[in-house]
């Protein structure tokens, strides 16, 4: 069987009129011979609604009983998107995460798929049926209802590519892929035609929110090609796919900067082992997330400094904490607001000598200062300042021939 | 085990505050040392909202979808009731029809409950657990949603306290009981203490909208005593039970009436068998509701006089229907708009003599003229000018001491 899994997010099905344009999207792939299978998130704004209500109720809400209420509007949406289906003429039904069923593992609120039994689907596909299953959500051993914590209906969508051996994953959203840069921050961004699971995981963690890193990674692990399109434009999308399948590699694939960040450095820290530990592990205590960690050791071998970026509104709490932390030892606190991350991605970086040259040039070229560096194999990035993150991203995608 | 069936309709659980409040009412019970079964509706809205976007996308949406899709809003209301007392420190968890399970037969959309596994529900009240039960839902014999077509959630509390052998099945709902006639159209109606099956049989097909007849009819088949009480103010309800648990019975227990209706009499119709049918078929396919019918033989013998009532805006379309209608003959048609039906109920007409009497004098003092009379064994309806409905009303109440 030629199997296509379609995944719909929140916004593609936020409104009666935009499910009925998703089952246009159905239509044609059964047109073009393919067994669809069709995963739908909740209609945008109900989960958020069926949140606030569990708030109201209790501020330490039950976390099997918040699965069970939120996991009603995917039963929802999936009921509406059959019935049109079934109203164009087409055989269709809703599949409920227990009626197949699709078996989890972990804690409520943060499951993970496991195993999806395939026999119902089968036969339903067989019969000619287009089956429109409930995403970011399964059943446990003691049948009751799980959600997946990261990745939501994205996983959901990968692993029923993965177990029904789909040809492709194709993920409808309200984007029209993935972009070289935001192009909220650069009109000149150019989608991404093509490219690989290790640039879209880097990508993904430095802020590009297509798609969840986890479900990037389920993808990559079982070999899936999955496709970021809009269920409103009708345009080809992102392929994400295996570095072999791509061929005229660019150099570089995307930039990606953030911003509002803080600098901290530790001057002077006494280099035993776990100390980063000692650091850290109150900062994570506290809910305050950590970016880039650069570390380097002293002319001495003693002492190291050690730098790292936060968030501008936790510089305060961070400040208190690092005093107030009786297990390390440095000799001074270096603070500063208003720095931004640019980073540059691309597989072409590995076997091109010269990219961090050109990067650190075309930089220098703008007086752009670099603050911190911070390399990995397809990646690297740099601290400036916050003010010159416009230019240095408008002088990088120039540079890397991304305009093109 | 000492159980009790609490059923919470749509407006009880209708914002958050009110489920808050009758998580004190199960708790209440909890510490009266009663095991708790609880069935609750949707909040209240909610299945309105479902229904509506059912309508957008198709105007003949799949019924089984449907089902699907409108019981989503019973699982939401019964994570939240279940949430919260967890909160209040009390073990409880939502029970999804499918996982109890509570099968059903017949179509969707008007499926009927036949049996209920009773297994997991026992051990979890022997383990001291509170289970909350998606009302007016099941799954049939292929493991798909139903939903119960009259009675809704009325009908599974009935059904659940029938399997589980309920001490007592209380369906709370935003009226305070059952009333000796509608405290809307007379303000000294009273709140009836106990009322048997019967009597609340004829109240409900006449128009007293507390519960659905088939419900009422099911807890009659079962013997299980009903009580309807109000989940806001905290006094005693209904008690709907079998005629033999009832003393001191009053001759009449309730009076109901109905309003804009209107009166349709064939005059000579030609008395063959299934006349009758040859007039009705064609209202009812046509959708309009008879009411009342009375027939008299003429004195000829061959000829029969029909009288019935229908609602005042189906008069055009009846009177058109009766026109054009070949297979039937009679001689003259006759139409009066704004008739009322006047019912007096009561288990007590049959061992009491001069009932019929006692109405007719006391709507003769009145100066009401009556038009059409039809009895039953615990009821006697005649039909009498819309404009004197409050007039007999209060008249009767008062000839029958239910103002006391």
């Amino acid at each position: 069987m030629k199997i296509v899994v379609l995944k719909f997010g929140g916004t593609s099905v936020g409104t009666i009129e935009k499910i009925k344009k998703v089952t246009e999207i159905i239509r044609n792939y059964q047109k073009k011979k393919y067994k669809v299978i069709v995963v739908s998130s909740a209609m945008k704004g109900v989960t958020n609604d069926l949140v606030k209500k569990s708030k109201e109720i209790s501020g330490n809400f039950s976390d099997s009983e918040y699965d069970v209420l939120v996991s009603s509007g995917e039963q929802a949406a999936c009921s509406l998107i059959a019935a049109r289906l079934i109203h164009l003429g087409i055989k269709s039904r809703s599949w409920l995460a227990w009626q197949i069923p699709i078996l989890t593992r972990g804690f409520h609120k943060n499951s993970r798929i496991c195993q999806i039994n395939k026999n119902k689907i089968v036969k339903y596909l067989k019969e000619g049926g287009i089956p429109i299953i409930t995403g970011f959500q399964g059943i446990n051993n003691d049948d009751r209802i799980t959600t997946i914590g990261r990745g939501g209906s994205d996983a959901s969508a990968i692993m029923l590519a993965k177990f029904f051996k789909a040809k492709r994953c194709i993920i409808y959203t309200d984007v029209e892929g993935v972009y070289t840069t935001d192009p909220n921050k650069l009109k000149r961004a150019k989608k991404i035609k093509v490219i690989s699971y290790e640039e879209m995981l880097e990508m993904a963690s430095l802020g590009a929110k297509v798609m969840q890193p986890v479900s990037i990674q389920d993808a990559r692990l079982n070999r899936i090609d999955i496709e970021v399109k809009s269920s409103f434009i009708k345009k080809p999308g992102t392929l994400i796919t295996r570095r072999s399948n791509i061929i005229n590699n660019k150099i570089i694939t995307g930039i990606t900067s953030t911003y509002n960040d803080a600098k901290v450095t530790l001057i002077g820290v006494k280099d035993k082992p776990g100390v980063a530990a000692s650091i850290f592990r109150p900062l994570s205590s506290n809910s305050i997330n950590v970016d880039m960690v650069v570390q380097n050791i002293s002319s001495n071998g003693k002492e190291t400094d050690l730098t790292f970026t936060i968030k501008n509104e936790d510089l305060n709490k961070t400040r208190k904490i690092i005093v107030n932390n009786k297990n390390i030892n440095f000799r001074k606190l270096l603070f500063e607001k208003g720095v931004s991350k640019i980073s540059i991605i691309g597989v072409g970086m590995i076997t091109t000598p010269g990219v961090t040259f050109r990067m650190f040039k075309s930089l220098a070229n703008k007086k752009i200062n670099i603050k911190v560096i911070s390399t990995s194999e397809i990646k690297i990035s740099v601290l400036i300042d916050k003010k010159n993150t416009k230019k240095a991203l408008t002088a990088l995608h120039k540079e890397f021939k991304l305009d093109k």
